[in-house]
This record gives C-alpha cells, structure tokens and sequence, in this order.
C-alpha cells in the first residue's frame, strides 16, 4: 500500500480529507452520504454469537463503503431485537469490530464506518443505563448533574463501539398535546440551552460524539402534531427555538439532525435558509447535518421523484441521510444535472472530518475485552431523579410522612410498572433488574411495620370503574394514599409502528398508551378512570398525595379539595421509585422545578409562561395561565426573597456588564436546595414586541434552615441581548427589569436602563 | 377667496392634492391624519335637536381642521349612544352636515372632514338595517347577494351623511377560540376573498368608501386570543391570509385597517414590511392605511413615548391613526427629526386623495331631507339569513316538519331573543321593530291549529339545572322539540368595555356573553346547562331538531344518537326567525354551506380543512379532523356527482386556462340550490409544502327533482396559482387533482399536469 497522505495522523485533517476526496469514485462517495441500513439487520445470532448478514455485505459492496449504519445496537420494540437475538453490552465491541473490520478490509479505501446510536436517556441498547426522559432532566434545573450523567451513559455507548450518540435535546414543550414532549428539556429556550451545552460536553468527555435532535422548531409543530406543519416565522424561530441548537454548537456538537417538521413550509430537510443560510453561513458551524429517519424520503411529495429529492435535500444542506432511498441514488441525481458533484464533495468532507475528529482512520476497533459494569450512570439516573421530584401543591403538613405512618395504600395504575416509568425510547431491561418501582420505592422506604397495600385501582387509560372499589378500599383503611397517576410511553411486541418507528396508535386503536413518538394526545386531562379513583379516594376522607409519573405535564384541575400533596415525578427511569419515596418519606427534599407549565386544560393552549406581553384578559371561560407556571416547585421549608440589587442601573450596549445580586433566606425549619431564577422583563425598546418575561439565568444554593445567602448574578451581553429586525443578537437600546425569585410567576425586579450608544 | 388649483374640480386629483398641500401649515398636516375624537363625542342634544359640543370645536380650531370624525352616528352599548340621545336616520344627513359646516366655514383651507361609520353587518347607527353576520354571510356561498345587501346597508349610511365605511372582511376563522370569528366570512382565503370583493363593489356602488378591517393575518393570533401575539410566518401570511386582503384591493377598496395583532414581532401598524413593503411596493396600492382603535398608543410599550410612537406607525406606513393619542403629537415628531416631513406629506396626500376621490370638495353634504326608509336592506338581510341556514346532520325523516306536526316545543336560551341573533357592533334597535325571533317565526310560519309552547329550559352560560324539568315537561308533550342553542354577543348596559370597545368579560365575571370582540372561549362545548336540556328533552323520545344560533362553530359532540337534525343559523339577524323557520318548515330549502369547520373539541385544535399534507393519523385521543368538515351542508334532496372532466390534461405555466365541467343531479324528490365545490390538490411540485386541497372555486345550481345540469369552472392562472418561494403567486410545475365535490371531504378529483415551461 502505498504511504497516502489521508493516512499520515500528522498530517492536518482538512488536508486528509481532501487527499482522501480526490482519490474517491463517485460510487464511493455517494457510499459515505449513506445511512439507509437499520444497525439491527446487520447482524444476527448464530450459534451462541454473531455475524453478518448477506444484507449487510451486500450494502457495503454496493457502495464500497459505507458512510454510517445506525443502531446497531439498538433493541426495542420497534426494532423487534431483544435479549433473544440482541447484542448486550459484553457482546458490543466485539460484534462493532467485526462490522467494522468488514468494512476496513473488504472496500478498495479501507474508510471506516461511523456507528451512530440512539442515546435519547441512556444507550438505546440492551444493558445500556436508563436515565430519566428529557423532561424530568428539565425539572432537575441542574446541568453539571446531567452532564456528569452524559458522560455515563455515553462512555457506556463508547465502551462497546458507538461513535456518534443521537440525543433529542433542541426541541420545546410548546403544546403538550405533542407526544414527545418527554424528549424535550423543557418549553423555555435557556434552560434547554444549558443542558445542551450540558449534554454535549459530557459525552464528548466519553470521547463520543453528539448530534442533536432535531433541527429546528419541532417544537412548533401546529397542533402539537408530530412532525407536521409549522406556522413558525422567522422571528419566533429565532427569538425561542435556536438558543439550545447555538448552545450545542458552540459547545462542540458534531452535528445536528435536519428535523421532519416545516419552516417556512418546506420540511427542515430541504430547507436551504435554515442548514446553509443559518447553520453555516451565519453560525460557521463545520460539522454535520443528518437528516431524521426517512425525512428525505418525504420530500418526493414535492420533487414527485426520489433522485430529485436526494437532490434538493442534498442541496439544502443535508450531508448524511438516514433510512431512505434518495441519497443512495445521488450519483443519479449527478448524473442527471441535479446536483454538482461538488456540493456532494462537500458533504462527503464532511463525514470524512468526524471520521477524523473521532480518530477512525488510526483506531477503528475498540478493545475486545467486555467492560467492566459501570455504576457511576446507574447511580446518577437516580440522582436525577431524586432531583427531578417537583412538589406542586401541598397543605404544608401531610409531608414528608410522618414515621408514624403506619398503613400506606399505593394506588393508582403507574404505581407499579417499571415500563410506564422509563418513557420512550427505552430498550428492554434486562431480566431480574433490581430496578424500583414507586410502589417498590414506598416499601422500602417505609418503616419496618408499616403496612403497605396497593391496588391499581384502574387502567391507565379510559372510564372502567371496576377497580375502583377495591382500591377505595384500601385507601379507606390507611393513614395516607399515595396515587400515581400520569401517562405512559411503554411500547410493547403489539405496539403498531411506523416506518420511522414512531409508534402508530389512534382514537381507534388505542392500547393503554398516552405518550412518546407518534402519540399525541388531544385532550390533556388524566383519564375518565384516574380522576374518578382520585374523586373516590379522596371522598374516604383519608389524606391523598398525588404523584404524576408522566411524560407531559397533564391538565389539571385544582386539586386544592382533593389532594393533600401534588408531585409530579416526571417518567423518573428504573430507579425513579426510591427517589419518590425518599421525597415523600423526608430522605430527600424535593428540588424540582417546572421546566414547563402546566396547564389547566388542553382548551386553554398555549401557555408557556414567556408568552409576549400583550396584558391579555384571558378567556371568558377560562384564564389564559396555566395551573401552575413555569418554575415552580415548592419545598418542604419556606424561603424569602430580597429584591435584586443591580451593581449598576445603566448601562450601553458595548458595556453591559453589570451583577445582579439577590439575597434569599430559608425561614423553615428544613432545609433547602432553593433554584433562584433570573428573568429579564423588557419595559421599552427592542426591536420586536416584548415577552411577559425571559429566563436568562438561575443558581442553586443549599440553605440550612434559617440560613442566608446571596445569589450572584454576572450580567453580560448574553443576559440582555434580543433578536434585532435582521434576526441577529443584540443588546438593544431600552428599559428592562431584572427580575429574580422562585418561580416565572413570583419575581421582584430591578430596573436597568440601556443607554443608545454615543 | 381666490381660485386655487385644489379647488378646481377640473383639475386632476393628484395635482389638487398637491397644490393643497403646498398651502398646509405642519399643524393643519397634523390635523388631517387626526382621527383622536369620538364621533358621539362630537354633539349633544338640545332642545330636542342636536349641536356641537365644546370637545369638538375645540379639535378642529387645535389642527384648524379635521382628517376624519369616526363614529358619528354610531350607537352601542360602548357608546352608551342610544334612542334617547343619539342620530336617527332621519336626523343623520342633518347633523353630518352641521358637523362638516363647521369644519368647513371654520378652518382657514376648508377641508372637509371624513365621516368614518362602522358597518360591520350594516351600518352601526340607530335605524341601521342589521345584516346576519359575516360568518352568516360566509355560510351563503353568495357573494351577489352580499354584493346586493352591502349596496343596501352602505346607500343607508351614505344617505345619512356618512363616507367611509369600516368593515371586517380580512380576518379568518382560524382559531374558533377567538370572539371575532362571528365578523369573518370563515376559514377560507377564496370564500373570504369573493365576499370582500363583493363588498367593496356593492358598498362603491352606493358611493361609500371602504376600509378593510383587519391587515393582516389577524385570524393568526395564537390561542385565538384577540389582538395577541402571532408566530405567523411570511409564507403562511402568504398562502392563506392575504388573498381577502388582494380581492379588496382590486375591487376597489379605499383602505385598510392595520390591525391589532403582530407580524414578525411587531404590530402591523408598525410594520413596514406589511404597509410599506407589500401594500404600496409590491401591490401598488394607493389607498388609505388607518390604524385600528389605539393601537398607535400600544406602540409605546416598544417606544417608550408617544410621539417616537406615532413616529414608528407613520414610518411604517401607517396614514390615518384611530383615537391615539400619538398621530396628534406628529409635529413634534417631525421636530425630533423621528420621521421626515416628507413622509407625513404622503399620509396626508392619501388622506386628501380620499376626500377629492369622493368628491368631498364640491359637495361636503348631504341633503337635509331625511331618507325614505328602504325596505330593501331589511329583504335582502332576510334572504342572507334564510340563505345561511346550514343543516349539518338529519335523519333524513324529521324535516322539513310535517304539515301535521301539531305540538312544537321550542326551547334553550336562544329561541327568544333578538339581542342573542343580532351578533356585536349592534345598534341599539328601535323599540316596536317587528323582530323575528326563531320562536316568532316559528309561531307564524306554523299550521294555525298548531300548539306552539316554549321555555329557555336553561340559561345561555353555565349549570343552572333549575329550569330542566318545565322544558322537558313540554318536550314530553309536544310532536317534535326544537332546542334553540348556541352562543350570544349581547351587550348590555352592565357590559364593561375596554378602551377600544371590546367587552371585557373573564372567566372571573361571566356575564352571559360568549362571543364577540374581546370575549374568547377557551373550551367550545356548548355551555352545561344547554348539554343537559339537550339530553334531558331527547331521553324523552321526541324528536329533537337543534338550531344554533352562534358567532362561531362550536364543538358538538355525537349528536347522532340525540338529535334528529341540527342546524346553524348562525347569528341570522333581527329577521333570522322567519328564516329558520322557513327552513324548518320547507317553505324554504336549506342551502347553507359551513363556512368553517366544525370542530369536535377545543382540545383537537385547529381543524381547518385546508392544513398541510402530512398524512397525520390523528391524536391518540381524538382524531385531527372535525364534526363536520369545511363546505359541508345538507340539503333536503340527493344529489349525485359525476367526477370531473377537464377539457385539457396538460397545460403549462404560460398557457394554464382550461375547463373544469362536472355532472350533478339532483336524485331526490324536492328542489335544491346545490354549490358545487372546486378544489385543487397539489400532488407533486411547487415550492412549498402541499395543503390537503384548497378552494378555488364554486358554482351554485337550482335543481328540480330529476334535474341534472353541469357546474362549469374556467380555470385559469388564478385557480393553479401557488405562492413562490419569493412569495409571489405563479402557477408552478407540477401534478395536480382538481376537484369537485358538495364537501372539502366528499371531493372526486381529476389529474392535472402543468409541464414546466420549455
């Protein structure tokens, strides 16, 4: 073989890649935009182990090459693989050296694979460590926590052959009637952002790299209707739904995945303003744009063609492609005139540079060996959970339970089952996991000689009321009632799919799903069933704490005659039952906070709290604020807030560096892991109509009880800049208040003028 | 005096404007793109006549003149103008002119004043004929009838001494949510584009001038909550909210109203990009843009000062401002250097070129004499309401009521109540008017012997069960109960207004009102108390027929097990009864069409017909579509559609005009006026995301028992056009269906290709 200079390491990578481009076929080429195959095809089981499948050989010849297969080690329901027929974690290295030295040995250029793995809440794999969903992430407001967890999980996926994670974390909880609403960090722009950036740095630490789902506005979809249209301007695009996806990028995502969704009514896929205009134009970003699962395929409901829509994808901006059967036909589309083969140049550069980033071309194998069982991931799944635990509403008395607690009834259809509790996107877990459900959690949290009863009481979806006198029961003869309710995203082998594996269930068919990819819900209420075994259990008289394990926040009516305490513990993975009960037992104080709202009926939608400020009235029938508002979350103390104190009240746009400080104190008699929140409210100026207010920043102190401390803000050009009339950042001449406090719905402010410049 | 050019009616307009505005002080500028006062601010009454106030001669010697005087003769319960106090018919020629004497005979140019007068469904002044609303109007599918009713109600105010009429015809039922869906002519930008066309004709006819209410995109607003945020985006403005605004513009309309809500994250009246960019550069538009009620003042949570305000709207594009307190500081605007003198010039040239336009300077008058009272408005509102009458569901046994039927009921909250069918922006009506209610009509159109009882059975808003048992009881006895239900607009005395006029009515302080400007519903079931009377009088076993009289599609549950039939009346007007009745009886065939879609739940919104193409399953809950989808209505015949034959398969861009022709026959056994639908389905190309279908066309057929006749559609450029990526329209390549069909949901299509140009 000859000394080729894309296979000198000291050589630079720009240069490897272009040396590697100019050596390549047009064939080879179309070979590295390819991602048609699912991972779990390329494989199957023989004789105790694995090998490769005709089909996969056969891809790989095709193309002589192959860009990156997706999901090898993907198991679920959809996918159909399990612990049958799967790979585990001992076996994962193994089988991804062997695909890739397929690949490696048998193409004339030795290119090798990218392995891209789901890894939504943990590897979506078998063995892979299950964290809690997105959204109760949100409600952990702790970055530095999620990011130690990124890490976890992503050195797992490293450990055993993935390269490239597939991680949603760019879309909002705009309407919760949207099924995936559990994927998103929340409705708010910064905090998503922080995570991002959170979740980007820790698996890059794993040495694993990141493409963010899904770009951009997904979360706008009309109706919360998965992957439909958008009525999105430019404006709202930019003013709400950018900041994660500028986050990650910033903090080094190796790419973004061009999301189903429209903008400016072309799906994302084929959307040049958004992948090149925005992405590389304006924000420089070098890395790669993947298109979501048969996304292009879609587009031949316009170009009426598949090569042509190959084309316009690949023109748009489009570098990789995932499942369909366009980009597989780009040499066509060359042929035909459609595309130039330097914009197909372009993108394969771009796949080839992440080869290089991640070392491919020097070390395509991992070791062997089996890794050693991680428990780091495990333990930090649970403490995000225990983190993500978000009391509601409480009488200030009926928790923490007292250790007098002697008779606990568990009620309530989520009560029990660890797949209603791990969200979509989960792989099956391994059999005999000790993994804790809230009732699990409950029994051993309790006292040695409490007694615990439990009856679901009703299913978790529809109106059959035969349970409910059983459960009445129980709950009659305890001391408390603890009724988990919620949604739920367990798939199951029955679970109908779609082509793109979003599960397909309608008012038709309904099958005990409420939640997750495909499942969108319209009315956001809890179910016949579930309010009335509420309306029962608490007509006993005996106290009830609501607990809502759920994937969006549900409607809610006011629980105030009903419920002693309301928490929502979100779908808080396999360990999530023991953070619960350290909640309700005192073992843990609860921390969380909404990183949504929560609305008081899907009639009353939208009602994300950083609405723009028009002082609207509200409905005649119904107000337009939700039930409980963005950042919200009680304690089981009390804490005072000091106004903000500004170190300066003026400032210019090229000097708008000031600290805001903020004194808070717990006056109860526990303590306290207190999230101070920093909103910015625009009074005057600004290019564009003000929001009610934005979240620009929050802390974290722990206080004893009765102790004081102060929250430091350092405010910069991040803190006040807004859109301006041509759609970039800015810190625009005007009047705003700073304001800061426990919640989007109890701030005090502070006034700060910014001057025009001289 | 001597003979100045402005002054000489021989002379061409522009140059009269121009040598009038050589001869204006900054101060007289200011005053003629003032339109600050109220109009009933403007008189008093006196010794049973009327005079100026002290208010109004003081605003005219302030600008020694007057642009326009909005409201004059307006009378509402805002106003608090009414028959003690207010303008008659027979009084308004004559107070218009002792109004414009002033101005005239006490300014130093002598500028006649504008009389603006809102006619939103007839002129809203005491002795107004009241026209059904626009949703009625929309239901018509007969923009010649509404041509005829406009040039009714508009000779009306004309005749009075009025010029400008104000109208809402642009906004669309988007979001049914919004309380001014009852002004729109619903949710479809070709029905709502022929009814605005038809609009300027007829009120031009008269010699009124138009002004458009609302530019643009205000049926957008989010939650459809009134004058709100939007998150609209260009390309939606584009395909769906402008073509009313277009039709208007060709046909001739004076103006446009800037409305309330945002575009791009600014208010549309100040956003340059509307008023500037697309109004006067794009389309050429050489009219009026007024500013809606106030809503220069709101700019100043942006500005932060009223004159840098008025500033804003004046750069932006806006010409004639609406009670603000802003355009009457424009001086000092100019003074700050915030706007040009330049640029008040040419608002005060199209103000000028208005009053010229209308002949204002030859004759500022009307004649005193009072006006014969015409009967023809009052016909032609009757013909719109009878027209208007939509049956959405029937058994096909219950109507029209046999001759024989000898016991009716006529029950709910909107059998008895002119104020309940009239609708907002109503006039008070004179005492004594011979008003038909639903149960008016019914009385008189039924058989002599017939034994009509009634009873409300519930109130219009909320659970009073009290008054079940007396309707049923009635129900019980009766051959066939007609439930009257639905929403209501009313205003009363005790209705408390907001500063533009929309009543303000939360859910804190319900006041029977569920409709109308400023009163939002966020859950669009029909009240409780009306659920229940509908169950309670069908578990009786008599046959029900529901009409619903509302300004907005409420959501219906299945009423297939309850009801016989169910119609809407809409808001029919002060003659509406005998419309109904005339329908219930057969002395009339209903011949509405929905206007809108009918949606099952507020929790499933929007439900419009003409969403984008995604295939989307539906919620898990509840599908996507509706009750009854858009261009639904039943008749009291069959009638069969051939599929459609196109005169060519193959145009091209340059050359796309063919005929469309399609075969219907009327299969049963009584008459019917049949509207034959046509949509067009983009099956590939364009450059923009396909809708399901659109309208593009209709054609309404009389047909005979037996009779059979073609629908004739000439297609052209118009009905293939789509919007361009640069948001032109142009008929783009690609395959297309057209179809025809009775329904958005009951279509036959045939293939259509558009090859691109050679």
């Amino acid at each position: 073989m000859t000394a080729h200079l894309y296979r000198d390491p000291s050589a630079p990578a720009p240069e490897r890649v272009r040396d590697l481009l100019g050596r390549m076929t047009l064939t080879e080429k179309v070979g590295q935009v390819n991602q048609r195959m699912y991972g779990w095809h390329a494989y199957e089981r023989h004789d105790g182990g694995h090998r490769l499948t005709d089909a996969f050989r056969a891809e790989v010849a095709a193309y002589d090459g192959m860009g990156a297969l997706y999901g090898l080690q993907r198991a679920d329901a959809w996918s159909g693989v399990g612990f049958a027929d799967g790979i585990t974690a001992a076996d994962g290295a193994g089988v991804a050296d062997m695909v890739q030295r397929h690949v490696v040995e048998n193409t004339r250029l030795g290119i090798p694979v990218l392995f891209t793995e789901e890894m939504p809440h943990g590897h979506q794999a078998l063995d892979g460590t299950v964290l809690p969903v997105n959204l109760a992430v949100g409600a952990t407001w702790d970055p530095a926590l999620y990011e130690a967890a990124a890490a976890g999980v992503a050195a797992e996926l490293r450990a055993r052959g993935g390269h490239v994670a597939l991680v949603s974390a760019l879309d909002l909880v705009r309407d919760p009637r949207w099924g995936r609403a559990e994927e998103c960090f929340g409705e708010d722009p910064y905090l998503a952002a922080e995570f991002t950036g959170a979740l980007v740095r820790g698996a890059r630490s794993a040495g694993v790299a990141v493409v963010l789902k899904h770009f951009a506005g997904q979360g706008a979809t009309v109706g919360g209707r998965n992957s439909a249209a958008t009525e999105l301007g430019a404006r709202e695009l930019h003013e709400i739904h950018l900041a994660a996806a500028r986050a990650g990028v910033r903090a080094g995502a190796a790419g973004v995945m061009a999301a189903y969704n429209e903008f400016d009514g072309l799906p994302c896929v084929a959307s040049r303003t958004l992948l090149t205009g925005l992405l590389r134009e304006r924000w420089a970003f070098d890395g790669l744009v993947m298109a979501d699962g048969g996304a292009v395929d879609r587009l031949v409901r316009i170009t009426g063609d598949p090569v042509a829509a190959g084309a316009r994808a690949l023109n748009a901006g489009c570098d990789l492609s995932l499942w369909d059967a366009c980009f597989p036909r780009l040499a066509e589309a060359v042929d035909r005139g459609l595309v130039a083969e330097r914009t197909l140049d372009t993108a394969v550069a771009r796949v080839l540079a992440l080869k290089f980033r991640l070392g491919l071309f020097e070390q395509p194998y991992r070791t062997a060996a089996p890794p050693e069982p991680r428990s780091g991931p495990r333990e930090l799944s649970e403490r995000i959970a225990r983190a993500s635990v978000t009391l509601l509403a409480h009488d200030g008395a009926v928790l923490p339970l007292a250790p007098s607690t002697r008779r606990i009834a568990v009620l309530g259809p989520n009560a029990d089952s660890i797949a209603q509790q791990t969200g979509d996107y989960t792989a099956p877990q391994r059999p005999g996991s000790h993994h804790v459900t809230v009732l699990d959690g409950i029994r051993s949290a309790a006292p040695p000689d409490a007694e615990i009863t439990h009856a679901p009481g009703c299913d978790l979806v529809g109106g059959d009321l035969s349970g409910l006198p059983g459960a009445v029961a129980l709950a009659a003869a305890a001391d408390v009632a603890v009724l988990v309710l919620g949604g739920s995203s367990a798939r199951s082998d029955d679970t109908s799919f779609d082509t793109n594996g979003a599960a397909v269930v309608t008012s038709a068919d309904p099958v005990g799903m409420t939640c997750g990819e495909g499942v969108d819900l319209a009315d956001l209420s809890l179910p016949a069933g579930q309010l009335a075994l509420l309306d029962d259990v608490a007509a006993t008289g005996v106290p009830v704490v609501v607990v809502l394990v759920q994937g969006r926040p549900h409607a809610l009516p006011d629980l105030s005659g009903t419920a002693a305490a309301v928490l929502s513990a979100w779908y808080p993975g396999p360990w999530g039952g023991r953070a619960v009960a350290d909640v309700l037992f005192g073992a843990a104080e609860p921390e969380g906070r909404l990183p949504v709202s929560v609305p008081r009926s899907a009639a009353q939608l939208p009602v994300f709290y950083n609405a723009k400020d028009h002082g609207y009235r509200g409905y005649v029938d119904q107000p337009a604020g939700g039930r409980y508002p963005f950042g919200h979350g009680l304690s089981y103390t009390t804490v005072e807030y000091a106004p903000p104190r500004l170190s300066r009240t003026r400032v210019t746009p090229d000097d708008p560096t000031l600290t805001c400080r903020v004194t808070v104190r717990n006056t109860g008699a526990r303590p306290v892991r207190e999230t101070v929140q920093l909103y910015v409210r625009r009074l005057s100026g600004g290019s564009s109509w003000p929001r009610v207010r934005e979240l620009r920043g929050f802390v974290r102190l722990r206080l004893s009880p009765g102790e004081r401390a102060e929250a430091v803000f350092a405010i910069g050009a991040d803190t006040l800049a807004s859109v301006t009339r041509d759609l970039r950042l800015a810190v625009e001449p005007g009047e705003l208040l700073l304001e800061t406090g426990p919640s989007s719905a109890g701030t005090r402010g502070a006034r700060l003028v910014i001057a025009p410049p001289n």
